[in-house]
């Protein structure tokens, strides 16, 4: 099996797939982080959502009133479902405009721009920084997004 | 390295993989619609859930009583939500079905299907249609994912 | 076009490839049924969300009890959120690992490993399972998910 093997390799042996594997591994372990940071705010703020989460606090009333919403969590949720609505779609699309032949150069600057602009939406959100930066940081992730779909569509469109 | 982009070509000239690379494009960009959808209902309905989005209406409480939930953004929203937990299983059974070497008439065939029935559905849940509108239109997109997984575990099963 | 699909056929043949069509095929259809378990209990609970789908019910005041949140619904869903939050990244990294070459019986721990923590995770999250049987099995597939992307970022780092 070492034929098939080598076949492989060659897919993860071209410099734009590299490129693709290197930023979708990137934001997608920034993305995992932000299941850290929730559990890091749940904690410190003893903020849970479920009965079980709280039965190292006591029995009754006095672990129920950790059940509760915390702004500083809900905002990292937000933040966690806004990375998976947007990530979701540079994955796949990613993956198919890695394989329609980009310009290595070309194909560096959408994965660079996707990266840094989640990683500032990140950061905007987080802090928060006063808009417009998550707003125009979240529109560039979603540019280089529209941009890639564009050339899969004009590379393979078969309906 | 041209021998590889060759190889790499050769994958996105493949008619199936063709046709799952323009129909999953298509259900992406109809998902990373819906952000913009919820961004039009924010605006409009002025209903917004971060503080440092409503700091442009002015400071304090004149600024605080657009931070509430409104039922068109929340539909919205529960739409997109359905999207992600229903076109990550298509994205991911598709890229498999559609190296598992299927017909090109059979392969269409779901993926026309489930484009179809999630843009339907997209519309039955805005509008809202009547149900069963929603209902049909999501059981439609789940069973075309299901057998693509069914082709997917007869032709690579390795437990 | 036999060419062609003949190199296809090989990504299918080649046996971690296939392991991780399997195991990604087996944790896609464990998300998927968490829409049939919300489903189950949004009917049996009569509790809804949207008021088009108590309209069997009866119309007006009759109906309009039926849209409430319930603990068990709402339980649900938060398993079904954290299963995206956790697949993704397992769909996208377990991809872009089987294509680094690992030996087979390596990935077949990892893909092993991550099926099986996130059912434990779904059982202990629905029944519920006191803490830390949700919290350890989350870290597992989670820890599974950093490995992966570790060898991928050793194979192919580009940036």
């Amino acid at each position: 099996r070492s034929g098939e093997m080598a076949k492989l390799a060659q897919l993860i042996d071209n410099e734009v797939f590299q490129a693709y594997a290197t930023y979708a591994t990137i934001v997608l372990l920034k993305m995992m982080l932000m299941s850290l940071v929730t559990a890091y705010f749940r904690i410190t703020r003893k903020a849970f959502v479920n009965p079980e989460d709280t039965a190292s606090f006591g029995k009754g009333e006095s672990a129920k009133k950790y059940l509760r919403t915390d702004p500083d969590v809900e905002r990292v949720r937000r933040g966690h479902l806004n990375d998976l609505e947007n990530i979701v779609p540079f994955l796949g699309m990613g993956l198919l405009y890695a394989l329609s032949g980009p310009e290595l150069s070309t194909a560096l600057l959408h994965f660079r721009i996707f990266a840094g602009a989640r990683i500032v939406h990140t950061f905007a959100y987080l802090i928060p920084l006063p808009q417009p930066s998550r707003g125009l940081s979240w529109a560039l992730g979603y540019i280089v997004t529209i941009s890639m779909a564009y050339r899969v569509l004009k590379t393979a469109l078969h309906l």
